[in-house]
């Protein structure tokens, strides 16, 4: 199950991000085709970004078809529907932040599991939370918008920290389980039962 | 005679690659440091991300001194003949648009031959042939091409995909031959002879 | 020593580059966030860069806390000591040109010990000395200094290239000594010792 809902919670940011680019493209005025890179470079640039630092190469977004789908299916979901995205708001900021949220917390969680500290880890995190919408911004020739929203960097921050702070827990009360289940371990029972 | 034909394929696109970013230092009034650089950036940019991408390292530029000097000369010939060059009109785009259908080619052919699916070979393909214009533009602070001219992704993408397709069918036909010799095939023959 | 020494350079150029990319942001009127990512980019681009070209993954930024604690620290002092750097004149220039030096020797030295050619080992070191500023003045928005500044470059390929040349040297002279201590070789000595 763990996996499962890990690579759920990868294709939903990866979707939101790519909403983001595309989003970013269209307000631009740009062809299907800088919708297309500007979707992909937000939506894979990070994950991206997080393999190669950790030599987990090619990245997962080549290694299967369904990032490159999803990023795909968000550039699609731009081009065509941006009027109704646009109702939303600022669609790009809001897509940005839920990539970013789900993103950080995939990174600093990957990190720790390759073996990396909890401050790498964090910074990680952050990188991978970050990493697709620099890349996005860049292309578009902006300043991204991690230099110039400060509520942006310290969500990326506080999403890797706590999940890498928690993890241990996490982990710690998975083993515990293990152990006790091997071992026949079980918590008092009631006298009498 | 596959590899030689793939090498001299390679050093032709980092080669015109390599003018393209030489050409647009030389355009920005740069002095020789910055031909150099973005003649390099340009020609070695693509495919160190595709071998990168791969996990195939050092990438090549790094592996042998044929890749370096290639680029090394385009930026000379840029720096001294640009006059010449100039005159055969927007040749920047020219010379980009060379590089990027050789590039793109290579990029696919290599991700199908570490084992990539055909989706994500033809992405690499795509990003090998952007990859180096891309950083060129990006580091002389202009919006990459890529996004600003629909025909140049277009062809990228073409490129790609086409190579990707086509490959199966040479790797059918190459490995049919080798099969048919080492085990005496032949097509029927004319009765009587 | 050597590795102490190596480590020393190499937190030192992490540091001072790190005060480049802080102080940028300060002057840009960044928040404390802005001041973060700007100074870790510049104090750690260019190392994460070399590494990943060298396939020496995860890169060493990641691998222990001390160059990640280093640029946090540089991070800090900019962010409240600005005022004193800003009197030693164009600190940020100053500050990268220290980098750039302990960097592009560090690369290209790197380079050499995973057995690339000189001339490539050359290049990797360049680009690890103008990696982290590049990617700072990217994220920026602005021209890199690299592109601007002959004389930046410049040193840049000096320092590269010095090491490669005296790395033979050195290694000829402290491999002869190995053999020697083992051989039980000395120079002559005067007659009737």
């Amino acid at each position: 199950m763990a996996p499962t809902l890990s690579l759920a919670l990868d294709l939903a940011g990866i979707f939101v991000f790519g909403l983001s680019g595309g989003l970013l493209a269209v307000h631009r005025r740009m062809d299907v085709f800088g919708v297309i890179v500007l979707a992909l470079a937000a939506a894979l640039g990070g994950g991206a970004l997080r393999d190669v630092l950790l030599g987990d190469l090619p990245p997962e977004a080549l290694r299967s078809a369904a990032p490159l789908l999803a990023g795909l299916g968000a550039a699609a979901v731009s081009f065509f529907f941006h009027r109704y995205l646009d109702r939303l708001g600022s669609a790009v900021r809001l897509f940005d932040a839920m990539g970013l949220g789900l993103f950080c917390v995939a990174g600093a969680v990957k990190g720790v599991s390759f073996g990396v500290g909890p401050l790498q880890a964090t910074l990680l995190g952050v990188m991978t939370g970050v990493g697709g919408g620099a890349l996005r911004d860049l292309l578009a020739n902006q300043v991204p918008l991690v230099l110039e929203r400060e509520i942006y960097a310290l969500a990326a921050l506080v999403g890797a920290a706590g999940a890498v702070a928690l993890l241990p827990a996490a982990a710690t009360a998975t083993g515990l389980r293990i152990v006790a289940m091997r071992r026949g371990w079980h918590a008092p029972r009631a006298p009498g039962t």
